[in-house]
């Protein structure tokens, strides 16, 4: 991770909980795109609509690590991105709180540039890779990885 | 997998499609918990209420293979359980439909037993071990795993 | 109502209920929108697709008269047409379950026939208002219309 | 409503959109609801725990304006409190946008005090009552009023 990651703060939504009375684990993946659409306006500007200019997630991973309960401040999202190749991208994430230092879990994400118009996978431009770069984070710490101790 | 593999049927919600006109990739993720719902109190029996005997989600890794569309018709969602330990088991998913051999996703939840009371994880019983078992199948083929060729 | 009044059964889904344990009142309405789709099969056939050709609601109106709970039952939402104008028409809903008399929400529901590539609402065509014809019902009884004891 | 009527900025999600690439008529619901969960900790403070002192909704009504899109901007939900009985009371709701004058919808929504131990209503307190005729407002303009022309 860079010095100064890059984060999102996205709000959580009293309803985000289940009958467990905490965030669903559902809940935490839509948390995790809500902060991705804020990022990739603020990656690839503000011209770029994600509705014309798609992005696929191909794959996902997360680690739930604490419970989340709503309390009105908003979840903060870190991101990094961990791999680039042609057409796809790796963005890893932490699910924190604006203040405190608990992590409530960790993710990985796998977007695919996609033209949606031709239903084809699509380059990446110099420009994109050049702003992930800028944006460049280590791999998430995810369990399947062996970097936390198994639950 | 087993000569029958164990499948549930859940509806799609024509709201489970996002603004591309596809099932959105979080409601992937909820078609794994609905069926997961209905999978538990099969496999453990109307008894076992999930409010009072919670199973947590720690981990869950979900590859999207194919663009899945609302048409009516339920996702037919296989499970087996590929691991069993002291306190927890991973299922494996494939996403699909009644008819038809298209698999949309795949995926596989690492879930937790726990005691919601005293919240601490517990030790899974016999019985449920032995249901467990009933239901063995196949570590889901991630591409993490090196099972599929990587998109 | 007709003596055989229409219905829908769809599924309730477990993430349905929030915090306190029951089905969310945001959940009841997009159980009315899940048996609307559904209808709207039945009433206009398969060839009409709800993508291309809308149907906007424009109105709608609830009372909740019982908490509903999760319990691996669908919920029943019985409909019936109670208004028809030259663009758009009420369908009056009430939810319940297969089995049992309670009602635990009635509901209306204003829609408005659109041209999506238009941006226009259009008339209804005769066979639209023919099949609405076919499911006519009684005015929901809604507590704003005094047919109820007011809470 | 008074000079300067409560108000709550509230996020828009990208998968608050449906299909049709406009915020879904049950995502509009799920506005209200976040809104008044901010609202109600405005209104009786932080130490009233929704979870344990619970207002239910029994009742809501919705009229659909103008078509919402997802912008990165929140929405804002003008409240007013336009009716206190013993136990109950109506809170309208206008939604818009922090800048513009554009009204996307509007609606009433029926709040009961409800003591969840006892599982029965409760009567409002002095001061929740002092509370709420602080943002009293004006009905909302419904259609079913006659407060607007019919569409």
């Amino acid at each position: 991770m860079p010095a100064d990651p890059y984060f999102v703060d996205v709000a959580v939504r009293w309803s985000d909980m289940d009958a467990y009375g905490h965030v669903n684990n559902v809940a935490f993946v839509r948390l995790l795109e809500d902060a991705r659409v804020y990022a990739l306006r603020d990656w690839f500007g503000q011209d770029r609509d994600l509705i014309d200019d798609g992005l696929l997630v191909v794959r996902q991973e997360i680690d739930y690590l604490a419970p989340l309960t709503f309390d009105y401040r908003p979840a903060r999202i870190t991101m990094g991105c961990s791999r680039i190749s042609g057409a796809s991208f790796d963005i890893g994430y932490a699910v924190g709180r604006p203040e405190g230092d608990v992590t409530y879990a960790v993710a990985e994400v796998t977007l695919v540039a996609y033209d949606l118009q031709r239903s084809t996978p699509r380059r990446l431009t110099e420009t994109e890779r050049a702003q992930l770069c800028a944006i460049a984070g280590d791999p998430a710490p995810l369990r399947s990885r062996g970097t936390r101790a198994p639950r």
